[in-house]
């Protein structure tokens, strides 16, 4: 299990200008470039409530489902959502179970507490509307109103998961949008972030002269985009 | 074939207090104490207009896939239709077809001049814009712009069925609401009410502290829920 | 490859007036009695945006999954859609391809400056935010951040395509609301359109009388459609 | 429903000739060239014991699935059964259902003693090395030990149906062997027999030069047939 | 979690008549008839090798997804299997995982050295011809030549599981034959017996009625069985 | 497109001593040592025939799904077949179509004449007893009677794929035994067989040891392989 610390004033000054600058298409296109193919979370993840835009560093939780309720039902989930830090994303992994809802109200309600930026969850979440009401982002791959106990149990937290068809480690950047989640190796944060931010500038002239009439591969040519 | 009987006033007064005060998280967590697990519909059945939520006793009807059209096509769905009763949510078993769309306008028109609470469909349903305009809540796994006629053909109604994954008796208390479906077997339906009652308020108190910052941990030794 | 010829005057007024005054329902049931049952695309199929009513020829483009970077990664895409013509509907066939999402906002831009009704797609897009700012409408079976290069690539266009699961030939008229997507072979436009222009009429009564309580059966038995 | 005969003497003739010199493969090309793509069951459809060669005529039941025990369970599958003709294939349209296995051992024998040549089922089967006892040839989806009574009901017989994704009516020809299952209408079935035939003679000769060496390039510029 | 003891010689008696004299179908419709409709496990646990008639207490273990190699990787599997007891039937629940093929060769001597009559896993496994050399019965839901280091983590052991989507709880009656695996729970296993044994009997009398040429209406309204 | 020289003579013989010494198992495990840890194909690939055992280089032929005939349908997989080379696994991409078989009897009687070891295929084949008579193994997802014309289509060879869930590059050594297919890259080929040969050794000593009774425990602290 990995020590984590909570994000730096300069962190939380990299999430906001990521969530103001960058879109995951582009996000996901350097890291093709970058050789990382497979960093972008499954379409079945989508955004639950009006909120969607949020980036920060990975804190995992790991769950198994469950067909008994063993003597401690919440043991590890409650001590994984107590040391969430300021500037993470949860990012809950359960093998896409549609048995139980691990995530809802409660525990939104605790990670905002504790400065979560959003969650993401391979599997389904209850408490809907509320969440929103909160205005904690989350992506999920469903929404059904039953409770983790007996369903579920959380196996660990702060180690590799697979979430949305993606490895997430500690510590990844996750950054979200309505087109869906990326994750983010810290390797190569820096030159991903770079190449985006560059293709962004490119995208915009190929979109106005396309919007003139110029043909695609007039466009293609010159600035080397689609 | 069960006989049944048009809601009450009293039923009537239930259902909106059910709708005014609970929400089908606390219900299913109810109903997983005393033992009965799987009584929340599938996370693919979601509301399909703006309006979501409603509770009645199941009308139940069951379709079959039908590769030709058989002579009487409509036979046993206009009778079935015809004999809704006033405070019932109609409750279609088509084995999760995706092949029709039994549910449509005409049905939901026909539904709302008898008394209907709302529909829940395991299929697809078409005529959505113009159902949503009628102001009739339902819950489906999805849309398609094709009639019933030599695709499915009702086989029973007032029969037990399955839908969205639960076995689904004639008279059962449906309530849905934003999060989904649960379905309350008559013989618990007064424990679990006021077991899901009791449990509104326990939630409160937890989201209040959380908010304030208190842990996981010590709110949930405090009220023992999550 | 079919050649294409762009849609004249009164083909722009047939599509509005298609837009106007039917619905995807009834054209489904008229292709029915005509003996085409398989023309609605699946229920995975859904709009993306706001806007979701469009009638138009059927352009179509056919994507393989490719699992490297070919020399050319672009090339018969571009040739595809530079080669879109006023009043097409882009029919985009993926094999229901969940890996990449080769549809997004400059091809979308493209499409609009060549005069494009909408698009269809049975696979993943991207840029959706700005797709529904640009006010182009798009069906498609799901929303992923990923680029087609590397991913996909356009095998074929103006070829028979199967969409959504439905074979589309270049040239007929794909039909959309928000009920789905019907696709109308020419050889049985004229007809079909005239079964759906009364059926609309005989839909009107049946709705009214039912409404003022009268039974399904005795609507039925007056008017012959559900 | 459609009134069926007994199979001819020349119509067994006619089944034994077709299984000793065809092959589904061959029958299934000659169908392609006809127009008709679709006749080849799914892949998921395999024998379940050592004998797999069959043709006859199809003899079609419908089940669909249920969730209670009717007062009748097996009123018309009895019926469907004891009304078996000499000749016939028995095909078992289930909707794919894997929750019941509706053929076994019992009636098998019955099929057997009524002079059935086999049996094509899109469920579950059980009894099967008793089945492959009787040296009755069965295609399946799957095995399962469990009953039909309150899982499955019959909904008709002798009407047309769906198995294994192909459309079968009463008194198609029905023709099984290692390679599947494929399904003959009446109206082609003297042309598709007559391609066939000669398709068989043309492989011969193909494989011959294949076998001696002969690029494929030669061997299909020759024969015309892969 | 459960204490076990290993299974006396009167159960090893018990053990071997169930598999002389019974068969799962039988079992089954005991275990209906005692309202028990879940007790069979899905289609696609098949058997692996040519033994497959096996009875025996449950002895259960639950494997979860992993996507990291922890410190301990196979700490609370070797637990597991070393505490193996005679007349148990291993039962492993990994969730219908794909990725790994926890059950191989040397488990497989392992469990036959404690005395372990057979094994139901509704994973994968591998070193499938060497257990079949071992001559150790094995159903599984596919085959796959991966470890499970790295892929998948025993969670627990003697807990209830859920294996091929039935609930198994420790010392429940496992029986495997070609046609699949029931469980049957502990408090209905004399009177499931009890009704199987009298079942077969009444069959044997069918089937022969039935090869004799009665009909299935006559042979059901005097045996009752089908 | 990557140019390919047929096999030498001392390949020929590492082949065959692979086949005899080795299994995929422990060549899988030896992959996951070396950090490459998808290199074993899905479980849906299984051996048609009797025969299964066979290693040798990659030769990649990728196919996509096809809804028409196009002017020339057999094209490009003339192409590919014929250019087989000695020492050769034929590799076949379909998308894990289930629409067409495109492989068969006589591509396998051409392969076979051309020097390959043997064919692994993510899609259904035909003619299947026959391509067994030939003694040609042939790992598929399936089977089915249908011809690839109108069906698919190659569109590409010698070049990267995804077959059965693994990127295959040509020249990749592919290595199949009853328990599935592994990849071995070129880059790690030498140092898996020696880890993997090693690994063959240690198993032999385990095996012998837990027969003989020793716990599970004391054989991995002794070996340190499970």
């Amino acid at each position: 299990m990995v020590k984590r610390s909570p994000a730096t004033l300069s962190d939380l000054e990299l999430f906001a200008e990521i969530e103001a600058t960058l879109y995951t298409a582009v996000v996901s296109d350097s890291l093709d470039q970058l050789g990382y193919w497979n960093q972008a979370m499954k379409e079945n993840l989508r955004p639950l409530g009006s909120a969607c835009r949020f980036a920060g560093w990975a804190r995992t939780i790991a769950y198994a489902d469950m067909y008994h309720v063993p003597e401690d039902p919440y043991g590890l989930e409650i001590e994984a959502v107590d040391s969430i830090l300021t500037g993470e994303v949860v990012v809950i992994s359960t093998g896409g179970s549609t048995r139980n809802a691990p995530w809802g109200e409660l525990l939104s309600t605790a990670a905002v507490a504790r400065g979560a930026r959003g969650a993401v969850i391979d599997g389904l979440v209850r408490d809907v509307k509320k969440i929103d009401e909160l205005g904690f982002p989350v992506f999920a791959a469903g929404i059904k109103p039953v409770d983790s106990k007996g369903r579920g149990l959380v196996i660990g937290y702060n180690v590799p998961v697979e979430c949305g068809g993606v490895t997430v480690h500690p510590g990844d950047l996750v950054f979200a949008d309505y087109d869906g989640v990326v994750v983010v190796p810290v390797a190569v944060l820096e030159e991903t972030l770079r190449r985006a931010t560059e293709k962004v500038s490119q995208e915009n002239h190929s979109r106005a002269e396309l919007m003139d009439g110029a043909s695609l591969r007039d466009v293609y040519r010159k600035y080397g985009v689609l």
